[in-house]
């Protein structure tokens, strides 16, 4: 039986919002996209059919599903070993949906599924800035961590398909509650868009006697990762401090991750990137101040090379080209 | 060409004071061993040339080396990529020692090498209770902290040959300093013979008012890991906090350790695992507390099967099996 060469994968990206999913190419270019609202439909299965009715008419007009090698999915808590969703809290259908198995029988190719953090990593892996690394790491700092491991070229998954959440290492016993998981003092409660928040709340608190341009902002609702970041660019103290103990907090979570797993770089993703030097000068300092000596000055911190809006699409569609 | 089938190995274990070495069969026992001063020739040559003048008539005896699969060797800094032993700081051979192609060149046997705690988590997955595990992790609570990190049934070793340096990773930012590196708050601080001494000291200081049986110890020299464990089993109060807090905070750090690579199990080796669940207890509670709800409930804390006498050279014979 000929093979016809495969081309093409599908990823599509399941948000608590939106499912975004596309066509994409080898070098990790999105031929065509589009998108349904997740939660539009209370079964599993017209969910499917929505993404198939306007998926198909794309697979046709790309030449056809013998095209394409398969179809690759991120979506919260999802576990590439089953190909099941499982409790995903912000989603409406409850308990496991076994949804690899049920796209796969729709579509008639092979899907995989995976969290989107680990999507996030695979998308680096096959078109981005990691794509001759075999051990790397991700992460997003967006209005959570989320993060992907890669060593020796897989995603590590572990014994329960839920290894890397490095957003829930506590980095200070006893610190800021979660409120999400209850843990106190994890990285996600400092080093997310969330936590900077919290951060800058604290500091104005604390810091009476100091002014900031951050009092003007009257409604504290306002203030946010991006408030902050604009005053910190104009040199006022606070947000500059703010960035400064995130950094720091971030580094000493990266010191014990690069300890672990000795990777080539640590990639970043996420709104809280556009901080850049501001955030990444304390991180590496930080970083590189906890490290012992084996593993000082060798560590890249890269940020991801693949463009915001079409990362997720990437990440996902990444699971299923066939050396995966 | 008929091939042989390999019924043995060859496990060394290169320590600071002695290098043991002995000839192991498939099912871990050792068939025959002895040992060498590790620091009594200046020349590694001369230090090979010793071991193998004992160690040839051994192989002769088990049928000779037709019959070897090869030998592993387990060294402070031993590479497993390179097969170098790179700057080890209690060997006096300084520098980069290409050991596993001197061996190999001597004895006409693939040679294979790593550091000690990756060879112990070796040989718990080749002889041990890790069996038929493909995602576990080892921690040797000795003088230090060592860890062997295994994930999908391979060593994680990391971009460098360095990873899985768990005992350095930081769980008390800023917390009690670490002589040989400089760092702050590792977990080795803490979690090793060495810290439970420190927190004795610390504890015995802190609470003058609190009798103890450790105050009859006069010379503070004499304050060890040991003793603190004889006055906990007679319900010492003080030695029994010294174990609830080093429990505490190694929790904690497996805790983290667990969030990362979602092991099926932790095993324990070393002599600190002596003070069975005094050490234990808390250190199981306090990591469930900090664990997410996904992994909770669900990860073994084992001690080693491996009988600590034969631990190192059957950790390093493991890795001279042909699957390796």
């Amino acid at each position: 039986m000929a093979t016809t060469v495969k081309k093409f994968v599908v990823g599509i990206d399941i948000g608590g919002t939106n499912t975004k999913f596309g066509v994409v190419d080898r070098d990790g270019e999105i031929i065509e996209q589009d998108r349904v609202l997740t939660n539009a439909h209370t079964q599993v299965a017209d969910f499917i059919t929505d993404i198939y009715d306007k998926l198909m008419p794309m697979i046709k007009r790309a030449g056809g599903a013998d095209k394409f090698a398969g179809i690759g999915v991120g979506a919260p808590n999802g576990n590439y070993y089953t190909g099941n969703i499982e409790y995903a809290a912000n989603l409406q259908w409850k308990g496991i949906i076994p949804l690899a198995n049920m796209m796969a029988e729709k579509f008639g190719l092979p899907v995989k599924l995976t969290n989107d953090a680990n999507a996030a990593a695979m998308g680096e892996m096959e078109y981005g800035c990691a794509r001759d690394m075999k051990h790397f790491i991700t992460i997003t700092l967006g209005t959570g961590v989320g993060s992907g491991i890669v060593i020796d070229g897989k995603i590590v998954l572990g014994n329960d398909g839920f290894a890397g959440e490095l957003g829930h290492t506590i980095i200070r016993p006893g610190g800021r509650l979660h409120k999400g998981t209850g843990s106190k003092g994890c990285l996600e409660s400092y080093a997310s868009a969330t936590g900077v928040r919290a951060t800058a709340l604290e500091l104005l608190e604390s810091r009476k006697g100091t002014p900031s341009l951050l009092r003007d902002i009257k409604d504290p609702e306002l203030i946010t990762s991006q408030t902050v970041y604009e005053c910190a660019i104009k040199g006022d103290p606070i947000a500059n401090e703010i960035f400064e103990f995130t950094g720091q907090i971030l580094g000493e979570a990266l010191a014990n991750f690069v300890m672990f797993s000795s990777p080539e770089a640590i990639v970043f993703f996420g709104g809280l990137t556009k901080a850049g030097d501001l955030i990444l000068n304390p991180t590496r300092r930080a970083m590189e101040e906890n490290l012992i000596q084996v593993f000082k000055n060798k560590v890249k911190l890269l940020y991801s090379q693949l463009k915001e809006a079409d990362a997720a699409i990437l990440g996902a569609s990444a699971l299923a080209w066939d050396d995966k």
